[in-house]
């Protein structure tokens, strides 16, 4: 059998066993279980990496205990506006989208474009009817509504703050989801989603969206999908820059994602708090973070899956 | 003296000389030299590299010769939607909008989101509501309005074709402007700015306003601005690919320049056409392009300033 992965994540941050009743511990489980799942028998069908990625992207959009699609947070306004980024390994092509509302699944539509628009990103209005055009699904507002997330928004909705997807007071948590896979062919690709900040106003896109920031694909490197605080993954061109330190200084990809991760987001003008996942050519897979915790999981060809949430009990 | 230098560029494309009346060929070379005339008189004078192309690409902005702020191009439904990006290369920060609307100034609106919003990258209205808050002006469209650019977007406004920034028939015209520096102090700065292409729709966003990809600056290495086919710009993550080249591989400025656009952008998956504008810590720079011709111009400290358009006369 030749040697195929999937990992995903669903965010990063102060994620604490006793932030969990054990209920929600295991919705969440079951979702990260469900997509690497989803994912591993694709890749084992013989699915091509792209192909993989957005469908698993999808699974854990269609979950309300993610921050994309489905359980979005809330903006400043009361909607939801999301972004979605994909890239294809294989060829470097990629498609993007930031400021999109009602759109069931951002990473379709972020397919959609890579396929047919010839352009890369797409935002706002203009994204939605070039989803429309393709027959991408749309939802009402009330798909879209958590009541966790609707009572965090209540609660500083008058505010002129913003704030990362909370679990709980003083919680932080960087809400996104993401999958890179490398498939029997050879080829990797990434896709990441996110409905961003809870009460972001003026139009805020963060890192997600940003084709060399949250997510980039290149099958001569790596495929790499981040989450964590966006502002610095943008500032530092985190995803594009595992890849160049593993084509321009021969880093491995493990060294590579220690290097951004623990070092370079320490530094004084970045100090990014968030992590990654990311798989090279070879079947290498790196989950890093600098957070007390990410959710996560992957899954190798031959291998059993690999679920974890806190720090205590890494996975890689 | 301490050494400095200023670069801008106007864009890239099929620049030839029979495009030209000579009175706009001599408004064309005029604002290349008063651009980089301010600039280097700022920094003469001791001002920061960020202030200093925040300045200059102000200067180009406000001339119709060229597709940003006013003389932007057409988008599909008769307005124009802009984008811009400002990096400093001294602590990484960074501010980008996109698809604003009747900003005067859309550099002035980055470097206030640089400033001020604690955020990156903003878009649309959001943009420009924040704009306002900080008393960036603005102006109605017919400030914006160019004869020859709405002629242009009248022949193609009813197809389904978008269009570069065009000079002519069947000559393609990558309409941006841009900007680096290197200051006394050691600091460099990058921006960029474009209305565009012609009869654009769905929202679409080029390499421009991508940090990384059409702009980025660190004192460690380089500040780029590119102009050209947005989208493998987008792919290449162009911009910090030239700061990459330079950390992780040990290129000279000169050589990670040709390597991107005359070896990367020419590859079959990329095929990217355009050039850039670089400056390195030392003050070395580097005008770079793989199309016919490029509006460019510099000025070294203590040198005597180069204006150039064609391909024939390379000043550097």
């Amino acid at each position: 059998m030749s040697n195929f992965a999937i990992v995903v994540h669903g965010g990063a941050g102060t994620i604490t066993p006793d932030l969990y009743t054990a209920e929600i511990e295991k919705g969440i489980r079951d979702t990260l279980f469900e997509a690497v799942e989803a994912g591993y028998f694709l890749l084992r069908e013989g699915e091509v990496a792209v192909n993989v990625v957005s469908h698993v992207v999808m699974v854990l959009e269609n979950s309300p205990f993610f921050n994309a699609g489905k359980g979005s947070v809330f903006t400043n306004d009361g909607t939801h506006e999301m972004e979605a980024a994909i890239m294809n390994g294989a060829n470097l092509d990629a498609g993007a989208a930031c400021a999109v509302k009602n759109v069931r699944n951002p990473i379709v539509l972020a397919r959609k474009i890579l396929e047919k628009s010839g352009h890369v990103y797409l935002h706002g209005k203009g994204a939605e009817e070039f989803g429309r055009l393709y027959h991408v699904a749309f939802e009402p507002e009330e798909y879209f509504f958590d009541q966790f997330r609707y009572d965090e928004w209540r609660k500083i909705k008058a505010s002129n703050t913003y704030r990362l997807d909370h679990s709980k007071d003083n919680a932080k948590k960087f809400g996104t989801v993401g999958a890179v896979a490398l498939d029997i062919h050879g080829n990797v690709a990434a896709a990441t989603s996110t409905g961003g900040m809870t009460n972001k106003k003026h139009g805020r896109i963060g890192d997600s969206s940003i084709i060399g920031a949250g997510t980039y694909a290149n099958n001569a490197t790596c495929a790499v999908s981040c989450t964590g605080h966006g502002e610095p993954f943008l500032r530092a061109v985190s995803a594009y820059d595992i890849s160049c330190l593993m084509e321009y200084k021969g880093l491995s990809l493990e060294d590579a994602a220690n290097y951004l991760i623990h070092e370079k987001m320490k530094q004084d003008h970045l100090q990014g708090e968030g992590g990654l996942i990311a798989i090279d050519h070879q079947g290498n897979i790196a989950i890093t973070f600098n957070t007390v915790g990410m959710y996560r999981g992957y899954r190798r060809s031959g291998e059993k899956e690999h679920i974890a949430l806190y720090k205590a009990n890494v996975p890689a």
